[in-house]
């Protein structure tokens, strides 16, 4: 099988990463955060959410940070929208892109979002519907699609399912995420053929979690069967709800590492994304949850 | 392609682990750590050596650990062997299989044991010819195979040239290192195939090092392409001496979660070998350095 010749990678370090930091990070460090991401040639950096701040303190000063970043001509920098309420708060700040978030798994929906499967997708159908006609590009999110913290193990034919609807209401993209990361390559192939019989490859991205250091096996494994693009989150920022002091995303320079070794094109400057890294663990007060910034700056201390 | 239906764990915690932890360990704390490995499942524990003292202060009681352990039918526990008088000693104390250990680069070679590869398949022929003649068996290291930190890149062929004169001398397995941690899958599965044209790929054993976070996805490659011996450590133990700070053997625990997600055999209990990860962590005095472990314990404490 030939890998793909390029991959695009989507940061969500800044709305995924720091949404789940206990800390609340200031609104100029966001900005500094996501214009050095972009600089570093990230193509998208997911930058926000306009969710309520009730549920999500960390984010409620989205709007805030999107009118003080430095736009990049080509880069796209999508933020979580639940509903047409928080439809109505992207578009005043001029947003271009939004994602919205479904779950393979019914309990995970419940506990997550509050209403069935089902109902979200009714939900999310209007907000496609009514972006879709602003001229915004909509990116769909699905949790849960190796596994489900209430529930266990979830059929790829459910995974499929909510994606297939989720494509079929406008989204561009659909982000299949292993929200607890317990996939290994072989359960990941198999997900990714279930829900590549209704969409093609090319329309799929993977949304990998190292909490027990499978994400870039799985990354691998996706790009022998075609995959071509990859969410991560710079330094791993964000951690694992579901299992205290593990890791959670995908580290951003563990991946473009390893796709700088496969050959496979990102247009990313990986000393610059390093660097970033530091940037922000620093600002977190503590070392970089990847493996790659730890080894960069262990050479250059031995 | 078919993965193996069985994969071999060679665990190195116990030798190649420990030898590169700053903190020397009592040797009950050793015997106790083998045992325990022995006891969940590992097929062979890597003990000790035979090196001199002076090199490797951390191995001077191997004769004394050897003698404590309770072994187990059916365990192997090979020490690593530099010369005849290394061999010598280690026939003393009734070891049955040893190890003796080449580089594919001829800076490190140098640095690492004085002198260039071919003075040290010189000087391993009748070590190998000696053990042979006395029953025992015989495995081969060869370290940098995907890079040296002098040299850089390495050449599958080098590699190829002195792997094949262990196995031409009598190595049962030769074990293929990647001692700095830098290769991805293209690379391992481009080195693998050059050896394989010599040696049978079931003779052939993976030694990956997690430095830059990629050994989760070269072990996966290795696979793919039939390898079926893996060598790790459990908790991740050992460290980089080339980078600070940073990882070292990829941990057991991650190896033997990712091979139970693609339904591959080991025999090893991983809830034994966690807690085992746990049991010589402690005794360090810090956390395991795997993520499967930390996960598990987080999960718990949730």
């Amino acid at each position: 099988m030939a890998l793909p010749g390029r991959v695009k990678i989507v940061e969500v370090g800044p709305r995924d990463g720091l949404q789940n930091e206990a800390q609340v990070i200031p609104a100029a460090v966001k900005v500094a955060l996501i214009d050095r991401l972009s600089a570093a040639g990230l193509p998208v950096v997911e930058s926000g959410s306009f969710v309520s701040p009730k549920w999500v303190p960390q984010m409620a000063d989205t709007a805030q940070v999107l009118a003080a970043i430095s736009k990049r001509p080509g880069t796209a920098y999508p933020v979580l929208v639940p509903n047409l309420k928080g439809l109505e708060v992207a578009l005043a700040a001029g947003v271009e892109e939004i994602a919205v978030f479904g779950a393979a798994s019914e309990s995970f929906s419940q506990r997550n979002i509050n209403c069935s499967i089902a109902e979200s997708l009714e939900r999310f159908r209007p907000v496609a519907e009514t972006a879709r006609g602003a001229g915004i590009r909509v990116r769909g999110y699905v949790s849960c699609v190796l596994g489900c913290p209430y529930e266990g193990e979830i059929a790829p034919e459910a995974v499929a399912a909510v994606s297939q609807a989720l494509f079929a209401m406008g989204c561009y993209e659909v982000s299949l995420g292993d929200t607890i990361g317990v996939g290994t390559p072989g359960k990941a192939k198999a997900m990714l053929r279930a829900v590549a019989s209704d969409i093609p490859m090319d329309r799929l991205a993977v949304h990998f979690h190292d909490t027990y250091g499978q994400a870039l096996a799985n990354i691998y494994a996706a790009l022998e069967e075609g995959v071509s693009v990859v969410d991560s989150s710079v330094a791993g920022l964000g951690g694992c709800p579901y299992a205290k002091g593990a890791s959670g995303n995908v580290a951003t320079e563990d991946v473009v590492y390893m796709l700088n070794g496969l050959g496979i094109e990102t247009g990313i400057d990986i000393d610059a994304l390093v660097e970033t890294a530091f940037f922000i663990s620093d600002a977190l007060g503590r070392p970089p949850a990847s493996k790659v910034a730890r080894a960069i700056a262990g050479k250059k201390a031995s």
